[in-house]
Formats: C-alpha cells, sequence, structure tokens
C-alpha cells in the first residue's frame, strides 16, 4: 500500500515513476529561474563592497512538519522562510535559494511541484528564485534549503556577540504565534477539524508557514544596531544564545511580552498557557536586535541589555522565566 | 539493538545522548572555521567583477555510500569533492561549504566527526572551510552538501551548451575507476575482503572518495574553453546532456578511452567488462569540456563536436556506444 502522504495520493503519479529528468523537470516548472540548470548557479554580481552570507536548514517529515497537517506549498514556504529568517538575522538580504530533496520513491510528484511552487513563491517578494538543488531517493522525506544573501556596504554583519549593556533589545514580528498553531493542531488532531474561525485558521497558519516581513533585516542593519538573531528556537532559548556569545544579560520587558489576544483565545480553547508560547515557541522567526539608537520602524522594544551576572542569562523583569526551554533538534 | 554504522558502533556516545549543542560543537572542533556559528556565515569579499556560483548535492546512506564500505572520513571528502566538481565544471574557485546532516538519534558522533574531516580536508587544499550547517534527526543518514565559488573576471562561466561543431572535447582526470572500485566491492562483498594489492585498494578509494585536482575548473575557464561538464551520472550520460543543451553532436573517439591497465586488471578479478566503466560509470567527477584551441595543460583530448544528426546524441568512432546508461537518482 502506498504511504498516505497528507491525503495528497490521489492517483498522481510517483517520482518514481516518472523518474529524475522527469521531476526535476516539474519542480523547474513549478519554480522557473533563468539560472537553473547547469553543473551550478551563477548568481548576479553585487556591488563591490559587498560580502554573501550563507545559511542551511533541514526540514524533516514528522520531525519539523507533517503532510497531514501542513500543504506541501507551505512545507516549501516554510523552509524559505527560516533560511530567509536567518539572512535578514544578520542584516542581509536574500539573492538565491538552493533545495536538496529527499524524497521516497512512492511519493507523488504533485508533492514535489507543491514545495518548489510554496519556495518559488515565497522568494519571490524578495526578488530571489530557486536556482539549483538535486533530487534524490530517501525512506523519509527531507527538505534542505541553503539560503545564500548579501551585505551590501562596509557595515558590519549583524551577529549574536555584539550585544553590550545599555543596549535596548528589539524585536519585529509576532511572538507565540507558531507554538499556538501546533497547540490547536495538536489538541484537535487534524487542521480539518480547527475550528473554522479566522483567528485560530490564522495561529495554524502561521506555524504552517511562519511569515516574513521582506526588508526588516536590512533595515535594522542600516539603522546601526548592535547584535541581531531570529526566534527559531524559543525566545528565551535564543536569547540565551545571544546572552552567552557577547557576555551579558538580557533582561526582559514582561509587559511588552503580554501575550495578545490571539494567543489568549486559542490558550481559551486549547487549556494551554499563552506564556509558555511566548517564552518557549520557536519558529516565529521575530527577529531579535539590540541597539543604542531608537529602535528602527517596525521594531518595538522589550527589554534591555545589562552586565553579565551570576545568574540566569536572560530574566523577564529581574526574574527567572517561568518557562525556559526551547527545541533541540537531537 | 544499535544500528550497526559500519562497525562504528564501539560504545562512542551517539547524537540523541550527547544532544544539539554538543554534537555541533564536535563538528566544529572537527572542521574549524571562524565565520561558522552565527545565523550565516559571512564570506569573504570577492574581487568587484566577480560572480558566485552555487550548487547543492545530496548523498543518502544505503543509496549514495555505505558506511560498511565508506569510512564517514571517505562520505564528508566525497560530499565535498561532488559539489566542488560541480563549481569546477562552471570554470569556478570552489569558496564555502555548508552541510545540511540529517541523522539517525543512534548515530555515534564519532561518525558525525568524521564526515566533517572529511568535508574540512578535501576542501583544505582549496582553502575551503565548511562554514555552516545544520544536524536534525532522521530516520536515515542523509549528507546534504552546498558548495559556493566564485567566478573571478568577466569571462563567461562554462556551461554544458556552449559546444560548438568543430570544437574537440577533453577531459581531465580518470575515467571509469569509481564504477571499478565499486565493481570490485560488490564482488568480493565487503571492504575487508578486498585483496591487499595497491592497484585494487585504490580503485576501491576512487570509489569511496574520488579525487579532483585543484584547480583545472579555473584552468579550463583561462584558457577560453567553450562548455563544460563532468562525469558525475556516466560519460555517455553526461556527454548526451551537453550534446542536447548544446544542439550538437559528440563523436568520442574510442583509442583515447581504452580502459587503462588498472581497469583491465580489476575486470579480469571480477569478470566486469572495464568498457562499462568507463561508457557509463558515474562519480569520477572527470571534468568533460570542450575548446577550439589546443588543450590546456592536464586535459587531453578525446573526441570531437559535430553537427547534430538525426542518429544517437553520442558515439564513439562513428557508431552507438556499446553501453548507454546512467545512473538516475529516482
Amino acid at each position: 500500500m502506498a504511504t498516505n502522504y497528507g491525503g495528497h495520493t490521489s492517483g498522481d503519479p510517483t517520482v518514481s515513476e516518472v523518474g529524475e529528468a522527469a521531476t526535476i523537470a516539474a519542480i523547474r516548472a513549478a519554480a522557473p529561474s533563468e539560472v537553473n540548470g547547469d553543473d551550478a548557479a551563477v548568481l548576479d554580481p553585487v556591488p563591490p563592497n559587498s560580502r554573501h552570507v550563507a545559511t542551511t536548514d533541514v526540514l524533516v517529515d514528522g520531525e519539523h512538519f507533517r503532510l497531514d497537517w501542513s500543504t506541501p506549498f507551505e512545507v516549501g514556504a516554510k523552509a524559505v522562510t527560516q533560511n530567509f529568517a536567518d539572512i535578514q538575522a544578520m542584516g542581509g538580504r536574500p539573492t538565491a535559494v538552493l533545495m536538496s530533496l529527499s524524497a521516497p520513491g512512492d511519493l507523488p510528484v504533485s508533492v514535489v511541484t507543491g514545495i518548489a511552487r510554496g519556495m518559488s513563491a515565497t522568494a519571490a517578494p524578495w526578488g530571489v528564485e530557486l536556482v539549483g538543488g538535486d533530487v534524490v531517493t530517501s525512506r523519509q522525506l527531507i527538505v534542505a534549503v541553503t539560503a545564500i544573501g548579501v551585505l551590501t556596504g562596509p557595515d558590519p554583519a549583524l551577529t549574536v556577540d555584539a550585544a553590550r549593556p545599555g543596549h535596548t533589545v528589539v524585536a519585529s514580528g509576532v511572538i507565540g504565534h507558531s507554538a499556538a498553531g501546533l497547540a490547536l493542531l495538536e489538541y484537535f488532531g487534524s487542521r480539518e477539524a480547527v475550528p473554522d474561525d479566522p483567528v485560530l485558521r490564522d495561529l495554524v497558519s502561521g506555524h504552517c508557514a511562519p511569515r516574513l516581513i521582506v526588508g526588516r533585516g536590512t533595515v535594522a542593519r542600516a539603522a546601526g544596531m548592535s547584535a541581531m538573531t531570529d526566534n527559531s528556537d524559543g525566545l528565551v532559548h535564543d536569547l540565551t544564545t545571544l546572552a552567552h556569545r557577547s557576555g551579558v544579560h538580557v533582561d526582559l520587558d514582561g509587559a511588552s511580552l503580554t501575550p495578545d489576544a490571539q494567543l489568549y483565545y486559542a490558550a481559551e480553547v486549547t487549556g494551554g498557557d499563552p506564556w509558555e508560547w511566548v517564552l518557549t515557541g520557536g519558529e516565529d522567526h521575530t527577529l531579535l536586535g539590540t541597539t543604542d539608537r531608537e529602535p528602527p520602524a517596525g521594531y518595538r522594544v522589550i527589554g534591555e541589555i545589562r552586565e553579565a551576572g551570576e545568574g540566569e542569562p536572560v530574566t523577564v523583569d529581574g526574574q527567572r522565566p517561568v518557562y525556559t526551554a526551547g527545541w533541540d533538534s537531537l
């Protein structure tokens, strides 16, 4: 019996039925790019004083997504989003995406093209294309994406080690929405069972395909921010990394992190705690930065940087956070 | 019972035992790079008139390597080699490597660090480091590598669509050795069972970790070669792609492809046909180019480009090759 890839099996031909060449042709049709199709992709030249940045992330079926919860389009979108978030978190602008797809032979080609379409559509607002890739057979569907970006001009990249006491901590983007969406999917057991309510559906979408705001990374670098990262493994978890790498203490302002109405609503439905989602939920890809200036447009203050002390690297209003866990991939 | 990863299980701690942070720390120690360790890697600036090239390839345990045949070091080396071959085949110089590792939780950390050491050691002669990566849990060991390279100067990239009638076909590197090595492993059933003979052992090594000659791609571009690719899926297979993409016919010179003494020796041992290895064996990553000039140093003539006709896209001395199959990943 064929594996049920989230119901995406309605008689569609599989990758092993059509073979490598036809699968690659289908991907190219779903995510067209002029530069895709040779041994390697040739990227556009960049201004002389530029440096490139590069990052890679893997999404594993059953670990980072479920095809009975997410559409293939959303899986592709999420893979691009989390890589572009890392490019943004350096203050960079994405310029290219490459995909390595490991697929079981019985995977319908329509799932592959759905993933490619999600990548292409998510990259398009940045002026970026899927420029290369590889497709192989494996026992589990695994989507590995590499994003390349550019840092234009001589300003430094925004790294996690440059926060200094006296800087404010700023954020751009929602916090806790992806975790709330996951909690809703787990509570109702399937996506179809989630009530047809725009607030709840939006949170679920925010988990299956979190959204980035185009250009916030370059804005942060142009505005002279000091350190930056993104909320991929959990707010406290990722800021703990920043605290350790910068040799500082992060004190968050509890009032600024108060869960929004959407989170309280989802918590009422599921019986969850919205503060857990805010403090430990990852995959929002909220940009988290530090600065000694006014926060740039689109950023709000959520805390401040202090001298490193003996206690917790990250506190909320001076206290140990009530939740501190974060995502561990292994 | 723990999976036996080719005998690499002698009580070593596993990735799930040590967790993500310690596994990543072990990879960084095995493949050190100053720029690895933030949301994304920042690459060195390149000369103003440069373009970047990028490529990605996946190696799946049981499909592209076997840990009872290859050491982890060789798996990492092979992953870098096949990506660098693609950069070379564009006429480029590799500048960075990123690795996405999907690993079963019971995989020993020593296997992961072995792979990383193989990558680092293979990239080192090019002045290239492992600058970034991701490690996740999966049911099967999968190594996805992305290589970035640079094309310096205004000359065009060496693509597969630029061969023209009258050009000669040239090659740099061995042809058929990887396939002979694979045949030896299949014939003897294990690496240990392969006789301790330098010729046979060298062919097996050439399969488990094919070797590139540093700089042959930039030499080819500097010498004004027209088209280029590498022998990754099989000589006839890859030249058929070049023939179709360039709209030409490739006629190979049989005498120049005559299997060497090593291949004849291996064929005598295994009962195989060395011509099959030459014509259809992939993964040698031999550079295959076309030129209207004298072949540059390190390249030998193996055929010529003619007008496309009605018949086979690739012939040997005007005849259909006796073997034409190639590797299909799906």
